[in-house]
């Protein structure tokens, strides 16, 4: 393991990060495009990069969801040639299969549920259900969950989301992580997706409240495990983890 | 107008037209993507590309929905650097807003109708409201309508899609559009969609049966009027359109 990219949909999920190691910024040649690339070494042999989406400069926020994710992942995982893709970030946790406020979770598998089309061969295309490399060493060493991610380009959740949610399997739900998965698989990428849960999809509470409340927390947080991922791979093999 | 991109997201939309102007394939070198290039000179001064999206290696189906499509059209916008973008496909029309099988309609604007996010700036983010360039004098050459293309992931529709495609006024729906407007956006490219109606969204029908009784049909339709489209904007400025 020489590189490893990390993709984060988010400023205020990638800020302690970046501080905490130190990751400087890079110039990117990616004409239009307001992705930022941070990079740096671990321990000497490890080179850590970083690529965050931006701000949309109309609307002044985040570039979440789907579309932006796969276009800076695709151009850093093309520019970058890593042995490891890490997507990181928030997302809502289901209490119906255990998932609390601040858990950390790892991808089993990725998959859509708002991407339906019902035509055979286009549904399971929709559907997506991509793999996250196996890494039981890794979720040992974090003590943290594993399970089902699925993503949505919407924050909230329709009665469909749910029905398609449960029919996944689901105990996370994001905005970014199946298209990442996608280019991944396309690229012949090791993938793995670490999210910490900020809101309860199947509780009581509307998502942008509790999301709104909690992200600081979650941006600690994957401060937190983040680096523990880094000295983790670190001098390891992606069978290793 | 010395260069014009074509955007299509199947090749079932596309083949019809790349026989038609014998338009060949060109080789790319963007590693790990099905998408496929073609390109001619159209009157030997207007150089015409198309970048379809090509075949999922997985399912065996096109690569349809706002992913790979934001992915091939800034890969094709940055290696080509064309003076339009033409987003050309099928799509679901509404007889509410005087829409027929085998309509052509032009985009006057672009939204997501699958992108919820009730947070304030990332609501306005999510719809998107993208504009396309004014072309009045090629609206009334092809004697086609005008309206608002509304996308999203899904080929069928939800009881929340429909009211937010109310709320965005949407005449068509498809699957593509608003997120290579987002790419014309950022890469401040002229944009405009021409759009042929497969199926009636506010009918009683399943979308999926009259989309396949009707896509062959509608590649015709695309075929006549492509190159009318092409014709037309030979010679003149964007300004002229």
């Amino acid at each position: 393991m020489k590189h490893v990219l990390f993709v984060i949909a988010m400023e205020a999920e990638a800020e302690p990060f970046l501080t905490h190691m130190s990751l400087t910024k890079q110039a990117h040649s990616h004409k239009g495009l307001t992705m930022q690339m941070y990079q740096g070494i671990y321990k000497e042999t490890l080179k850590v990069s970083v690529v965050v989406n931006g701000k949309c400069p109309r609307f002044g926020v985040d570039n979440v969801g789907t579309n932006a994710a796969t276009l800076s992942t695709y151009l850093a995982v093309n520019t970058l040639d890593p042995d490891l893709i890490v997507n990181a970030g928030t997302a809502g946790g289901f209490k119906g299969k255990g998932a609390e406020i601040g858990d950390v979770f790892l991808a089993t598998k990725l998959k859509h549920h708002d991407r339906r089309i019902p035509i055979p061969g286009f549904t399971e295309y929709g559907h997506g259900d991509h793999d996250a490399i196996e890494t039981p060493g890794l979720a040992k060493h974090l003590g943290c969950k594993i399970g089902v991610v699925t993503t949505s380009n919407s924050l909230d959740h329709t009665d469909m989301d749910d029905t398609i949610m449960s029919q996944h399997d689901a105990s996370v739900k994001d905005m970014e992580a199946a298209a990442i998965a996608w280019v991944a698989e396309q690229t012949q990428k090791a993938l793995i997706a670490v999210k910490v849960v900020t809101d309860i999809v199947d509780g009581d509470r509307a998502t942008h409240e509790e999301f709104l409340e909690n992200l600081g927390t979650a941006a600690k947080s994957l401060q937190n495990v983040l680096p523990q991922i880094v000295d983790f791979v670190h001098g390891k093999k992606l069978a290793e983890l």
